[in-house]
């Protein structure tokens, strides 16, 4: 392999509401390179927002927008049947409200990732995928989209001019066909940090194919809403180090 | 009198959310030079607001952020004990959610003026005021505060060095002192067009004296909400026209 | 025929929320025998929930509880994945909160009727219509089930043992296989009254029919949100009077 | 002492929302015999109502609900001018909601115990006591009403017929006048699980003064949502035991 393997590790954050935490925020901040900050609408709340963004540039980490359906209560899990302009809108709104805590605390957004159900419709429905691409763009065509490896929301955000990262889940199983396997069959979900940290090395080596075709992945994402997360988190940590692979925000 | 005068006339709009039409946007639209859109925490939604920054970029009025209580129910109209830091931060997000439109519209905000419970305190409290005004000052320093003409929110927005302009209520009386007359004494909210226009051009020409000192009004306030709405805002203008007053946006 | 021929005749109010009135409902409950009233998820909040029992009362009009999805944006037209379990809390709280104001006033609740999407939701998925079928008699097995006539709502209804009753849209055209026509089909949905009035009377006295089998219609639905909700209200009713049809709510 | 003292030992819980835990639930509940249960407002959603409502019967727990303001964000604890209407109108609905669980459970619902800034108003503000406790005793004169030893709301819930129920803070300090210490001032919150105990048997056995006249404490308000909560309710449980109190559930 010619050129040095890099990656980027994100972890979405920012998920707690009001009275109530969420994640191991200030332990994950050191160890990933972005965070994706929840916008309000599925998680987060104006006080939460304001110490994720200050959070993100104490720790040097490149912060982005978690934009997710309207729905506290279903932690933006639940499918809402949303108009393709509904779901532009309501991204456009919290993409802004994020982004204005970046601008008062002298940041500036780098990234995008729809959250939960958002980015499970988005991967695979290219009207809900366009919406979302489109607004970025429109929003600032300097954000770098992240979405599912090799899905529709990479490639719509491809087709309007944005920079976009493939995004890989290393405590998930893939198929042989490259999709990821659904969390309902056994083995969906991976526990054991050095098997998620294997997983995660064979991602960033070996990327994954999809219908024939193989996709680089540039950003893996790591939970930090379970138990395990910062064990897995440092498991990964010292996968990619071992193996000489660069941890570094996405360019 | 040397200068020639010019007034800013300018209405709450945008106050729909869902289902619910409130208002007279398209009407109002026509005959104001600035227009205050809900944010999406007392009145607006995603869409609401994506129209209301459309239409207002079709009439060629100024935008401006129209923050408020997270109280849809109470429409910002009742009082929350909210830390001053929370007030700052409901702000920001209502800022930057309302500026995200904008931005994608191709249009820039203007101004920002609080709405109803918040407007109040803000009138009467200077940590508030104080919030509200750093917040903004923070967020874009090139944006103009709207408050009540004399009180707590235009004296903090001078203090932080930003650019602020002293409101009139036409529709409103004012006691002696320079004060709004308690919405609950009698005779407190002018009706009749015609006094309503009368009023209009005494807060103009005229402004007020609180505390012995002369206040000059910048901007006009007209209700968007009533049946009365289209013919007071007629009233007024012609009013206006008559007497040689400019109505222009805030400069 | 042998028996004489009664209807319910039954509207959606109590849909306004905080500062938003929507609907004549003042002037509908004079004209109905049934009102569903919006329990504070898609519409109605705590204080136009009170006022509408009230109204209700005074107009010896039987209660309904009409409960839907917990999204006031979407006023519940938008499906949501929920699992069935959540259908069934979200239906429970909505009737006991609706049951709660009935009880202040001294009224009992008499029927349920989901709205919007979980309406259609209920018509066609078998488990959703069993949440709600069996929360409804958990909760109290005299209230009336009121859904789509034929569908799964009613059915499931019966079989948990409830006394449900087929509902018909007069202002809706059916297919010659007994299903509502799509609203997106040129035609699905009646404007003119006299036609609505037709309609109406046709679904009272032939019913449909749905896989070979006769369905009667108890009640009819009668929109109140609409500019012709009021005329249409009227010929309703007349066509029934003309035709000897009393007008009396579920029994 | 002639008769046998007896105290109810309770507990805010059903606290969490959506994705969110709060407290120990499971824990507190058997350590208490009273549980107030939030109902949707201030925390809790349809689902953790359920849930936190099957707990309580399965622990044999006395079940009360526990209105709040409408401010998830705020968990209930700011302030809203709302008026008094408003509020009985908040707490009905509430109330309904909670108990529509309890029905189907089973269960009755025993008392109810306004939350945080609601219960702090009720306790000072006459016109705020009496539109809840009015509420109360219209939707059932069986429930018993709890408050603040001594203030307004057991007051007035007497006043209109309602068994009340004054409730003391075993970890909060006391000033001589019978009053809570202000939380800001040092010492006004108790943490030592001995002290803690020590304070409860000092309620229970002795009551407070107020204004010259001895208040019986029938309740004492364990908290659930903190680290010390366990061993606290330990500790209470023990004192009470130990001088031979028998702790039991309102009557």
């Amino acid at each position: 392999m010619a050129r040095a393997l890099r990656i980027d590790l994100n972890c979405d954050l920012g998920e707690g509401f009001g009275r109530y935490d969420l994640g191991e925020d200030a332990a994950m901040m050191a160890l990933v390179t972005s965070v994706n900050a929840a916008c309000g609408f599925h998680a987060g709340d104006p006080d939460v927002m304001a110490r994720t963004v200050l959070l993100a540039k104490q720790n040097g980490v490149a912060l982005g927008a978690h934009p997710g359906y309207p729905d506290l209560q279903g932690f933006g899990r639940r499918q809402m049947r949303m108009a393709s302009q509904e779901i532009a809108n309501a991204v456009c709104y919290q993409l802004g409200a994020l982004d204005a805590f970046a601008r008062v605390a002298g940041m500036k957004l780098r990234h995008v990732k729809p959250h939960g159900a958002l980015y499970n419709l988005a991967s695979q429905d290219t009207a809900t995928a366009q919406a979302i691409a489109q607004t970025v763009h429109s929003y600032d065509p300097n954000l770098i989209l992240v979405g599912l490896a090799g899905s529709e929301l990479p490639r719509m955000g491809r087709a309007v001019g944005l920079r976009v990262a493939d995004e890989g889940f290393p405590d998930r199983a893939y198929l042989s066909n490259g999709q990821l396997m659904p969390r309902n069959m056994p083995g969906a979900v991976i526990i054991a940090p050095e098997e998620v940290a294997r997983n995660a090395l064979r991602l960033v080596e070996e990327g994954i194919t999809l219908h024939g075709e193989k996709v680089s992945i540039e950003t893996l994402c790591l939970h930090g809403d379970n138990p395990e997360a910062i064990e897995n988190a440092r498991a990964v940590r010292h996968a990619m180090e071992s193996a000489g692979v660069a941890i570094l925000p996405l360019a």
